[in-house]
């Protein structure tokens, strides 16, 4: 039995909103299509990919438990938040040149580059086309969009940096991930009419739910088991991503091993260095300690809604406690 | 002397206009600086690619010479169309593997993929974030963005494809070129209190105006002087573009010379095929025909506008008439 098993399952805290995600995914569907024979069958494609649906759940959970009946607008900014997320898994993919998504091949190895680089923008701009329809939702929307790129260009420009300190690190996590999920809770609220106190508690929930989703996945990064999670593993070493289980490594070390690991990736990182590195990730406690600062935004997370509606709370507990059992 | 230089040159054109590029220029100036070292190195080199900035500057010359001053609200749109132009630009490099662009290095060559793909997301995002700033300019700017992506998508799914006609590439060469002119004369139109007539006859200017910048722009990839355009040329053929130049080299072969053209996409497309197939182009007529059809376009584009404004008329014949003559 996983650890998942023992937590909160999916099934359970999206009922509340089961009826409306079916609508969702009738949505979706209705936008991975095209009349274009090609374009159809990369849309198809990628339609495979789509997981969980943690951020377009958390909108609709919001504004079921806030305002009731799930109005069409909901609905459409929730997929829009959806392509979105999509569109940067497809760019993603292509960045780190995963080989899978979902055990599914991804898009630019079964049709090259220039188609994924292509489809993520058709999906970006089509989000961005479709928020438009929502009064007030295209300015928040793509401003979220351009935070997530700074976020990932931050990333890039501090790859093989092995000196940088946890502060980096939160500042790209927060634009490159948290940001869209406290978009979502937040935009949940709007949309249903809360008020701004309100709005903000969600969108600092979101926020926090969202740090404490990526520092799981760069845990998983280390510590997962690829056919479970669905997707290429142990890149973030490889490609000089300074995740968080490197950092406390490097914090955890005397300054001779410090050193040493500084020093390692001055050169080019071989297998068997990568291979060294991680198993000291696993063996020295960095893992252990990145999870505990996953569960300390996770605290946060339900301390920031502890005024809301006791229904909506307990429902986005659920989902705060998913993300931090979630082995996937 | 160059045939360019008989036509209007471009600073006479832009004349009426000069002190509104100044003002341009100082925008995008503003846009393309980060206070992250990083993401400002970038945006910094990518500043070296502006070019002739056509895009922005029929918008200008049509909002100046219909409405008078320009506002700023013209100025933001004028600098969004030529963002989301350069966005295009950083993606397309990639997809050409492109080693220059205006005689400049490309992104990808010189930081890597990773960064290319981002830096247009980046560059997308904050084109479509401005555009919130303008009513209603929003929905049509990520429209017709989207209808770009779809214009590209086409030309992949039809690479390799030596039997399509004229109008696959017609219909591709809008989506992904023309589009984007015509929006720029309809929005600089629209935004001047232009009326819907004239509106439509302007953007139907743009419309065959851009038909005709993408047809001489695929005929000087088979003879344009590279120091000269400034980017990477005879590309197209090696990567199965179906372009003008070899559609009407098909055309204009017999059967079992149209045979021998088709059965060369079938294996791989070696150098010395390039280059015959390349000779071909150039020596049986295909370039001069090509061109006749941008002529055509241009005509087309002219009546579209015989309607207006003295004027503006003339100031965007110029316009027609650089276009097809350019060498770069």
């Amino acid at each position: 039995m996983s650890t998942e098993a023992t937590g909160p399952r999916l099934h359970a805290i999206y009922a509340p909103i089961a009826a409306d995600l079916d609508r969702l995914d009738e949505f979706l569907g209705r936008e991975f299509h095209s009349i274009e024979p090609f374009i159809c069958q990369l849309l198809t494609h990628i339609a495979r990919f789509r997981g969980k649906q943690i951020r377009p759940a958390l909108l609709l959970l919001v504004a079921r438990l806030t305002g009731g009946e799930v109005t069409d607008d909901q609905l459409k900014i929730a997929a829009v938040i959806e392509l979105i997320h999509t569109a940067t898994l497809v760019h993603d993919d292509i960045l780190d040149d995963a080989a899978l998504r979902r055990n599914v091949e991804t898009i630019h190895r079964r049709w090259g580059e220039r188609a994924g680089v292509l489809l993520g923008d058709y999906i970006y701009s089509r989000a961005f086309s479709l928020s438009t329809e929502v009064e007030g939702m295209a300015a928040v929307l793509s401003a979220t969009t351009h935070t997530i790129c700074e976020g990932e260009l931050l990333q890039i420009g501090n790859r093989f940096r092995p000196e940088i300190g946890e502060e980096v690190y939160f500042e790209i996590i927060r634009k490159k991930t948290a940001i869209l999920y406290a978009v979502a809770c937040y935009l949940g609220g709007v949309l249903s009419g809360a008020d701004e106190e309100d709005a903000a508690r969600l969108r600092s929930f979101g926020m926090d739910l969202g740090m404490a989703f990526q520092i799981i996945d760069d845990c998983l990064d280390y510590s997962g088991d690829e056919s479970v999670v669905g997707k290429s593993l142990g890149t973030d070493l490889h490609q000089g991503k300074m995740t968080l289980p490197l950092i406390l490594l490097r914090e955890s070390l005397d300054r001779e091993g410090a050193k040493a690991l500084l020093e390692s990736f001055h050169g080019p990182m071989t297998s068997s260095l990568e291979s060294r590195i991680a198993t000291q990730v696993r063996e020295r406690g960095a893992l252990r300690e990145a999870n505990r600062r996953a569960q300390s935004f996770i605290e946060s997370s339900r301390s920031a809604i502890a005024g809301l509606d006791p229904r909506l709370r307990e429902s986005l507990e659920m989902v705060a406690d998913y993300v931090l059992r979630r082995q996937r």
